[in-house]
């Protein structure tokens, strides 16, 4: 069976643990079985820090599947240290407010220069993967530079707007600053990485990670391309929704569904993502929610299941209702 | 007074201690004086690492002058460390036999970004100084591209010859394999950097740091326009022998100075140098060797004191005698 799922970074990587574990692939690693994970990750958040290229979310799902994150920060390498970092501050090197540990350096370094001589970032990604061995393929939603800005009241200028990196947003602000607009610059012009729409074509299932909705699954729905191929697919298509209780799992979703003038609850986000049979540009069969919730979304199967993920257990558990919602038989 | 020094990496920044403190200088960091010293550094050793520009001398200078270097080693950071190196190598990443420390990434990641966005070298060097106040103005000898390449037998091809690198040859190969030349690669084409043509024509004396003379000074040396600015300069010019009882002080210049057909002797490296007087390409005017050894240079003066650089006293010491001996008073 072969399943795609659309992620971001930390919540999407979590669930991917659970979608392995589910197809009988161990969480992290590689394994035996006859089952296929592809996940498309989310690059609108990818940045250059200090000369390096930094894709968080590659990297969180990377490290993540591989044995490598830090558990309790989600993001980052365990045991990971911060000498170059304070260097860089010695220097007054600017950013000061985004974190490279010097583990995650050596990453960067070795995509940065490997981008520098002219690899994809697809090609990248799988190189990089050799080490990691993630057990599932890493897909960046396209190789072409896309990155989300963030429309704000500038800070320093009353009465002016400016854009900002989604991480300068996200990171220095903590999306304290209401954004206006979000918008994933470059997208018109990207087209999807190699093996976006041939993974979408060929899936049994394609799932929508708890992830954010807007700047995360929003941004890989941006890249033209990726929503018709979705909305051909012959699998079923089910999100998961990462609002619970009319709040974001973690993260700070609510800011950028707010940008875009959709409530914070899992009906809305359900009928943001939209129905492939009911609408022209909706791509959903199935829409996982919270135990308890009750939510239309028009057009849509909606199952209610707990959707906290507190630990693998409880993601393959997730993991498996989504599948089943859309359509195939995991046993 | 002004005095200018031509130097390397290790051995002249340890001289360039001493010539600060036989100027009434703090020999680390910044100090009152109405003295001024100059260094004219070597970029030939400089090589791309990682996507990451290294400049061994410069640094190693700015490090020694600045208090961060590590006494035991001569190069890099005191309580340096080395996360990033095992995680390239976790990547198989290569080259694995050159190691950069987690702190001198930080400096080669400064580098690097402003070399990228256009500044030329010795302004990130003077940027980087900004931090480090190394008392002594660090000037690199080009801004342009030079590289020390050596011609050695092929160690995988029998009877074929190759170029490397000279931090190939000098590190990966501890300078094992014969050298049949040593080219500074880009030399015929470089130009002083601005302010070194500058120093020498203002300067009330230049010192010959006992750096390696084909690698470091040579190399300095064969940036078109130096030499002939020090064959007209005023100052009087004093070289000091790296070479002690036919052998050098550190490093492996002995292997340098076979591959140029020069004897590992004090008396044939001041020969190499040579006079500004009596011959039409030399430099001297006067050469400083280790006490007890007996050396003749035609036409210029010859002077033995200690050479050994066993602390910062000594060192201010043989900086006195050669100050002396080109013709300033520093008293």
């Amino acid at each position: 069976m072969k399943v795609v799922v659309v992620v971001g970074g930390v919540g999407g990587a979590r669930f991917l643990l659970g979608v392995k574990a589910a197809l009988g692939l161990p969480p992290v690693g590689e394994g035996e079985s006859p089952h296929q994970v592809t996940a498309i990750v989310n690059t609108g958040d990818d940045v250059w820090m200090h000369g390096l290229r930094v894709c968080p979310d590659l990297d969180t799902c990377m490290y993540t599947l591989g044995g490598g994150i830090d558990p309790d920060r989600g993001w980052g390498h365990a045991g990971e240290t911060w000498t170059v970092k304070a260097e860089l501050q010695a220097y007054g090197a600017e950013p000061t407010w985004f974190s490279l540990g010097d583990k995650d350096i050596a990453t960067h370094l070795v995509r940065t220069r490997m981008l520098r001589a002219g690899y994809p970032l697809s090609a990248v990604t799988e190189a990089l993967c050799d080490r990691w061995r993630p057990g599932a393929r890493l897909l960046p939603m396209a190789d072409d530079r896309v990155e989300t800005h963030v429309v704000v009241d500038d800070p320093d200028v009353p009465g002016q707007r400016k854009a900002l990196h989604f991480q300068e947003w996200w990171v220095r602000y903590r999306a304290s600053l209401r954004a206006h607009s979000i918008v994933p610059v470059g997208a018109e012009e990207a087209t999807p990485a190699p093996g976006v729409l041939e993974a979408i074509a060929e899936a049994d299932a394609v799932l929508f990670a708890p992830s954010n909705p807007v700047v995360s699954v929003g941004t890989v729905l941006s890249v033209p391309g990726v929503r018709e191929a979705l909305r051909k697919t012959e699998a079923g298509i089910v999100g998961v929704s990462p609002i619970i209780g009319g709040r974001p799992l973690r993260g700070m979703a609510d800011a950028c569904l707010t940008a875009i003038g959709v409530d914070t609850s899992a009906e809305a986000v359900g009928r943001l993502y939209g129905s492939r049979h009911t609408s022209e540009e909706g791509l959903l069969d199935g829409w996982l929610v919270h135990e308890g919730e009750s939510v239309d979304v028009p057009g849509v199967a909606v199952r209610a299941v707990p959707l906290l993920m507190s630990g693998v257990d409880a993601t393959v558990k997730m993991a498996l209702a989504a599948l089943d919602l859309s359509g195939v038989d995991v046993d």
